[in-house]
């Protein structure tokens, strides 16, 4: 049965960006080294249309997560990567260049509406309606597949709180950023997760979590 | 080669006690959750003088670390489970009881100075000259063993500050405390750490880390 997902890289210490984050560093002091462990992996490449890169465990994660997600849900800012929102900038794009690498209806959370988007392979769809009706939305696209919440963190968060969350998949990175964003924020009181499974390589530890729902 | 080592309970999101600590209740709204996986332990059970209790991975790995342990250092809070400085309360023999579970010698960092205090097998000795001198103490004491620095998160940020850890050992709770005491805090920019080993059990994830040096 098609879930709800969360796919996401976090410091050892919490952060899924670090602090200042500005347009040239949307990720914040430090935080694309939160990112590293994918950029050299062959799945991660053929995603992003190009060539190479290694073939190993964490390859065949990526490429797993790739595969099961038939629907994409983000917030403002992981789509305009930090600029202010198209009022001030009609002709931003995103952050995500001519083509981005989703290949799969995206939904962007917002309180400023528009018109959808396509660039290349992906269409962009703004939602104002907060996450329980983008939930609806973005499985309805999904299918049989699942719907990702890639991120950021209030958009996790929120998910999280309104009971939307079937798994969260945290890859763990031993960087300590020490301020920034933190993933889980003061997220209130939530049953304890389950652990599902661990895939552990050099630079990451991938650990996946169910999420008990309410019944 | 004797090593300097941390081993602590932290939740997913950070924390290694909960908020609203007292001395009814030292780790905080949530903390003991940090701890459910270790009470049914055969080893540590065995550690506190206890009978029965489970043998698996879990045990074994909480036998390894108490065997390597030549020396502890703590935090007065860690002594005293809250209570205030012992001018306050003259008689307090701290939080761990008539027979603490040590067995070595425990190096407790304070800002004020008191007599060596004997219980059962183990001796605290309160130490006011900071890190680096409860630290050289400490290793000799623990001669070819291990000195644990056993928390809290300031000593451990300390010792991570001043260079002196040679491993953090985390074990991963999959629960979500919101708020309380970050193990981590704002410690400042760190070089990235190793990951050592994994070991993972239905309820906790035992993460090893190699801190680097600055030779």
């Amino acid at each position: 049965m098609a879930k709800t997902t969360v796919d996401i890289s976090m410091s050892l210490d919490g952060f899924i960006a670090g602090p200042n984050q500005t347009v040239e560093e949307p990720l914040g002091r430090g935080g694309l080294e939160l990112h590293q462990w994918i950029f050299g992996l062959k799945s991660w490449r053929e995603q992003h249309g190009e060539q190479g890169g290694e073939e190993n465990a964490d390859s065949e994660l990526v490429r797993e997560a790739v595969a099961a997600s038939g629907a994409v849900v983000m917030g403002r800012r992981m789509f305009s990567g930090g600029q202010g929102p198209w009022e001030d900038d009609p002709v931003a794009n995103g952050w995500w260049g001519d083509n981005p690498p989703f290949g799969v209806p995206v939904f962007v959370l917002t309180h400023h509406a528009r018109e959808p988007l396509e660039l290349g392979d992906t269409t962009f769809t703004f939602l104002t309606d907060g996450v329980v009706a983008a939930h609806e939305q973005a499985r309805a696209a999904a299918g049989e597949r699942n719907v990702s919440v890639a991120g950021g963190a209030h958009v996790v968060q929120q998910f999280l709180a309104a009971g939307l969350l079937d798994e969260i998949q945290i890859h763990l990175v031993p960087v300590l950023l020490g301020d920034g964003v933190r993933l889980f924020g003061a997220a209130g009181e939530q049953p304890a997760l389950e652990l599902v499974r661990v895939v552990d390589s050099p630079t990451v530890t991938h650990l996946r979590y169910r999420v008990p729902r309410a019944s």
